[in-house]
């Protein structure tokens, strides 16, 4: 007997954020699986079975809730934000290619979530307006000559940069090292966002500009938008600011 | 009286993807401003008017957005997907920017949703699975070097790239330049995917590679997803297919 598996998105944090879908995805499973904090977002149901795991742990996870599907059961994995950025997504489907034969047969669905990076930005306005990048800073499972290549490619384009996993205890290094390629090719009253908790009670949001951006701001759940050259600050009435990039743009020297 | 305006994204189309707060931002508005197939997605409510344009006249449509809700209505301005990624916020930005000084004062909010890139890569694995860029290519309102300039960064890069606007009728030679400009930096078997109208009636999905994309089977609802180096097409049980990008990446020759 097999059963299925749901990889679900649940938005930023604000309960007003997870669509319908995904609820009802979530309130039909017999199991669900996740990173313990994510898991503690879910409302508890009598009778469904919860894993909880470490964050590291992502393949493992994967593994786990394919075993329980394979066995019949109705299991949902869950991410924050969208499964499929940054997420659960693409460990599940790495785990199906390159594990047991039978969890190919697995009836597989992702539920799409409002990333991290659409949240943060409605909140201050409208700053991927625009073409714009998103990338990792974490090297753990990639070569930082990757990033750094890619971080270049992305400053060189003009687009706007959002960056992922910017910092951790063990590289605290590493946004600083970005934030100064970039700089190498945009000015530096450039609006910057640092953005994290989206939605949630400890919401916190920073704007500020390249030349002010300080990397020890930053921290693993931190997001950051970085502007391309046309990307606008804009202060409007009772001390409120904006940071939007216009539909409008031009070929400027990078 | 100044009245209040949001900016909200529907999510791609059906309704179990609308965030319960866009469904509760809808619902409590005076006046809904927005592009006609749009509005007419968002469910009828007795005293509640009604505003649809067309689809070009972004930037009028803010404005008489802003008119209204510096009247004092509650005005609500629909987007399909986010309304931050290339939808109505950035042009509601501009027009507060630029416009009447009185606009200013105008308490205005983004409600994100759904983005159409998320829900076409949920519907087929993971294929945003790592670093990834995201380019409108009209040019309308960028000079078509820019959108070259863009390709050729995200290539080199070697990001996976997401296309929007990928053709018109004023402009069917666009997508077949940017997907040979492309091909000199990707394998022929890159995965490639065409999608439309997601969890609409009349989805449509279509899984190739960059040898076999056809630029005739796009239009300017149609959304296209172009793998990395390391994106990978997998065949599992009961004739699916999967795309997904695997988390772990390397520096490769692009």
């Amino acid at each position: 007997m097999t059963g299925r598996l749901a990889i679900v998105g649940l938005g930023p944090g604000a309960a007003e954020l997870i669509t319908p879908l995904a609820s009802e995805t979530l309130a039909a499973a017999t199991d669900l699986v996740g990173y313990a904090p994510y898991l503690a977002r879910v409302p508890e149901r009598a009778g469904q079975l919860r894993h909880p795991s470490d964050n590291r742990e992502e393949l493992g996870r994967a593994r786990q809730a394919l075993e329980l599907a394979a066995a019949g059961k109705s299991v949902a994995v869950v991410s924050s934000g969208d499964p499929g950025v940054f997420a659960m997504a693409s460990a599940v489907f790495e785990a199906i290619e390159t594990g047991k034969p039978a969890w190919k047969d697995i009836e597989v669905a992702v539920v799409p979530g409002v990333s991290a990076m659409l949240a943060a930005a409605a909140r201050i306005g409208a700053p991927l307006g625009h073409d714009f990048c998103v990338i990792s800073l974490s090297d753990n499972l990639k070569p930082w000559d990757l990033v750094l290549k890619r971080l270049e490619a992305a400053a060189s384009g003009d687009f706007i940069i959002v960056l992922y996993n910017p910092a951790s205890k063990a590289r605290p290094w590493q946004l600083g090292d970005a934030l100064r390629l970039i700089a190498r090719h945009r000015t530096p009253s450039t609006p910057v966002v640092f953005a994290s908790a989206v939605s949630r009670p400890d919401e916190r949001i920073d704007i500020t500009t390249l030349a002010g951006a300080d990397p020890a701001n930053a921290d693993m759940r931190t997001l950051i938008i970085i502007g391309s050259s046309a990307t606008r600050l804009v202060a409007v009435g009772k001390g409120r600011r904006f940071v939007y990039t216009p539909r409008r743009a031009e070929l400027v020297e990078t």
